[in-house]
Order: C-alpha cells, then sequence, then structure tokens
C-alpha cells in the first residue's frame, strides 16, 4: 500500500515536500552555526560574536514556526498518508529539536558574555571546547542522516551520545574539583558548568532527530530505547 | 468554512478525538504526580519515593508513543482539516512536553536519590519546596487550561512563568553563597542547584502546553512572543 500511494503522488506533492526538506537543512545549517558561535564567543571571550548568537535566535524561532505551518498545510491540502504523513510529523518534531538546540546556544552565548568579563584560564575552555565539538559532529551527522535518510548514520550518531554524556559528567567532576579548591571561582566555574550542561543537551536533541529520523525511513518509533534495543528493532529482531 | 467542517464531523471521530484527549489528560495527571514525588522525595529525603519516580517514567513514555501513534493514525485516517487538525497537531506538540517534563522529574529524583545520603539543612529545601509547589501549579493549570479550552487560564498560566524564574534566580543567588562559604557543601549544593533548574524547565514546559492550548483554540502561533505580544495576538491587536 505505502508503495502504491507513494507512486501515485502528484508531482506538486512531491515538489512541497522537498520544499520543506529543504527549509529543514537550512534551519539546520543556522542552527549548526550558532552552536559553532557559541562555542567561539565562550572559547574567545568574544562579547560582540555572544551577542549576535543570542540577537540571531529569532531567525530560528520564525522559521520553526514557518515550517511548522507549512507542515500542517500539507497536512491539510495533500492528506498524506503512510511514509509521506511520517515524513511530515517527523519534521515536526525535528524542528522542535532543532529550535531547542538553538536556544541552548543562546544560553552557552549569555555564559561567554558573563565570562567575557571575567578572568580566563585557557586550560578548561580546551575541554569544553573539545565537548563542543564533539557534540557539533553529532549534530552535523544527524542533519546528513536526515538528509540523505540515512538509518545508518542515525544509528552510528546515536550512539555518540553516551560519549558526549561521559565527556560531560568528567567536566563536572572537574570543575567540581575546582570549586572546592578556590571558592572565590563558583562562580565563574558555575557559567562554564551552565556551558557544559548546555551542550550535553545539545547532544540529546542531536540524539532525538536521529530517532526522528529512524522513524520517518523505517517507520518504528525507537524513542526512549536504548541504541542496542533500536538496532533490534530496526533489524525486526524485536522481542 | 471551520464551522461547517466541525458539524459535518461523524460521531465516531469525534469520539476518537475526545479519547485522544482523556488519554493526554490522563499523561497529564502522571506527570504531574511525578513531579510531585519528586519534589516530595527531595525534600524529605525519601530515597525509596525517588526510585519509584525514576522507574515510573517509563509509562510515560509509553503512553507518549501511545498518543503519538493515534495522533497519526487519526489525521491517515480521518484526514482532519481546520480546527480538528490544529487539535491533533496541539496534541503531538503537548505531548512532547509533557514527557519532557516527566524527565525533568527524574532528574530531580535523581538529585533525590543522591541528598538523601547526605547531611540535609532544611531551610533551602523549603524555597525549593515553594518553587517546586509554584511549578507543579502552573502545570496544574496548563493541563487545566488544555481540558477546558480555555484560553483566558492559559494566558494566565504563561504569565507565571517570569514569576518562576524570578524564584528560581534567587534561589540560584542563595545558593552560590552558600557554596562560597563552604567548599565541603559544594556538591550538595550543586544537587539542589540541578533540582532547582529542572523545575525552572518545567516551568517553561508548561508556558509551552499553554502556547499549545492557544494555538489549538485560536489558531495562532504565539510561541516565541512574550505574553503582552500573545494578548495582542489573541485580541486581533497584531501588529
Amino acid at each position: 500500500m505505502v508503495t502504491n500511494q507513494s507512486q501515485h503522488i502528484s508531482q506538486q506533492f512531491e515538489k512541497e515536500l522537498q520544499d520543506i526538506r529543504s527549509q529543514v537543512l537550512a534551519m539546520g545549517g543556522l542552527v549548526e552555526q550558532q552552536v559553532q558561535n557559541a562555542m567561539e564567543a565562550l572559547v574567545n571571550g568574544d562579547a560582540d560574536l555572544a551577542r549576535s548568537v543570542i540577537s540571531g535566535d529569532d531567525e530560528i524561532n520564525k522559521l520553526e514556526v514557518s515550517i511548522d505551518e507549512d507542515c500542517i498545510q500539507i497536512i491539510a491540502k495533500r492528506q498524506p498518508t503512510a511514509s509521506d504523513l511520517r515524513l511530515v510529523t517527523g519534521i515536526l518534531k525535528t524542528i522542535t529539536d532543532l529550535e531547542r538546540i538553538g536556544d541552548e546556544s543562546v544560553r552557552i552565548a549569555r555564559m561567554a558574555l558573563n565570562l567575557s568579563e571575567k578572568d580566563r584560564p585557557k586550560k578548561n575552555y580546551r575541554e569544553l571546547s573539545n565537548l563542543g565539538n564533539h557534540v557539533r559532529g553529532m549534530l552535523r551527522d544527524a542533519l546528513d542522516a536526515f538528509a540523505r535518510f540515512d538509518v545508518d548514520t542515525a544509528l552510528r550518531t546515536a550512539r555518540e551520545d553516551r560519549e558526549v554524556d561521559a565527556e560531560y559528567e568528567s567536566i563536572l567532576r572537574q570543575l567540581i574539583t575546582y570549586m572546592m579548591e578556590d571558592p572565590r571561582a563558583v562562580t565563574r566555574v558555575l557559567d562554564m558548568m551552565w556551558s557544559a550542561r548546555s551542550l550535553e543537551r545539545i547532544g540529546d536533541h542531536a540524539h532525538n532527530v536521529c530517532e526522528h529520523v529512524i522513524y520517518l525511513v523505517e517507520g518504528k518509533d525507537v524513542r526512549h530505547l536504548s541504541v542496542e534495543k533500536m538496532e533490534k528493532v530496526i533489524k525486526g529482531e524485536q522481542d
């Protein structure tokens, strides 16, 4: 049934779906840039760049609302079923996660603003910066998986989330030690801690995007499953 | 057009929509209970209750997935338009926020577990407890607004979020002072800080639910607007 219906979709409808996908990828590109700029602002103490991240969030919010409207228009007008409907609802979920990644970038940029006025021991930023690169890689791969409907990449990327969590935990432990050793540094270290937390959350959202990709390609809802279970479900070995 | 279409909806369809709404409210009730239990576990150092919150999250996740499936089934089968379609997509968004409130409750429960083994100065918990009550009130009102399609309650509740944020900021400042005064208390105070953060996030999600209610009743997307702008948009004074 799926294939029959897919074959009979009008070209116009195909084009509309294609347009929405391009818009999601454009939004994803912007969000990725926001994460990168927020991290640069943080690491280099660049207050201007931090401010541009904060003001740039508006565009991402607008994109979310407009893609959302387009999706609902398509549902109302084209009444898609099966895989097309999954694509549209999968996109609705994906843009929610992208928008929240945008919000976390703003949080990091706010911390960058605070920190730009304070003493900055380079060493800690190196580790935050590593975590930032890791998370940004996850986001890029998740968007790539979305662009190519690539379940393998989605699975591999979802798996990364655990490493990100471990990196985050290790940074956290280190920052706690700093706080205990130098109570005067508490507010500064807390700003770094919130930034690390935001990066960890961005990893979670990238992980969610991977789940949405798996859902819209395979029609299987793998949320709330471990990566091992996700793999089993995809291979049809569900128990 | 909206009214015409609504009038011609089959009784069966009406029943299906009604069922989904009831399920969302049941999910909301569970989530509210999780928040309450997590807070009780935190304030009373009740490790068993904390563990029950952590294991209880599974049921909420399953409800999210099942309501989600029902919504997509309804879209595919009934091809709703206008206000019915808004109801279904509004529900899809609402359950995402409810599920995330469930996640934050688990985070609080984890902190409660940590803290149950440590020294517990009652005073700080009183303030966290106040914040918890405030946020739980917001959640209850947001669900109430959803149950009764009540835009006024949604607006009033969305407005609360600012007070919650202010309360959170004040707790944060206080906790920072504690950390500076007693570096040995850093990990304990951090657990309280993460809990406060989770409460603040729950307030954000309750605020989002209010936006979804306004959207599904009024057909106006008020996300990313200040409460003042939301009011203007609803009154049709959009500039």
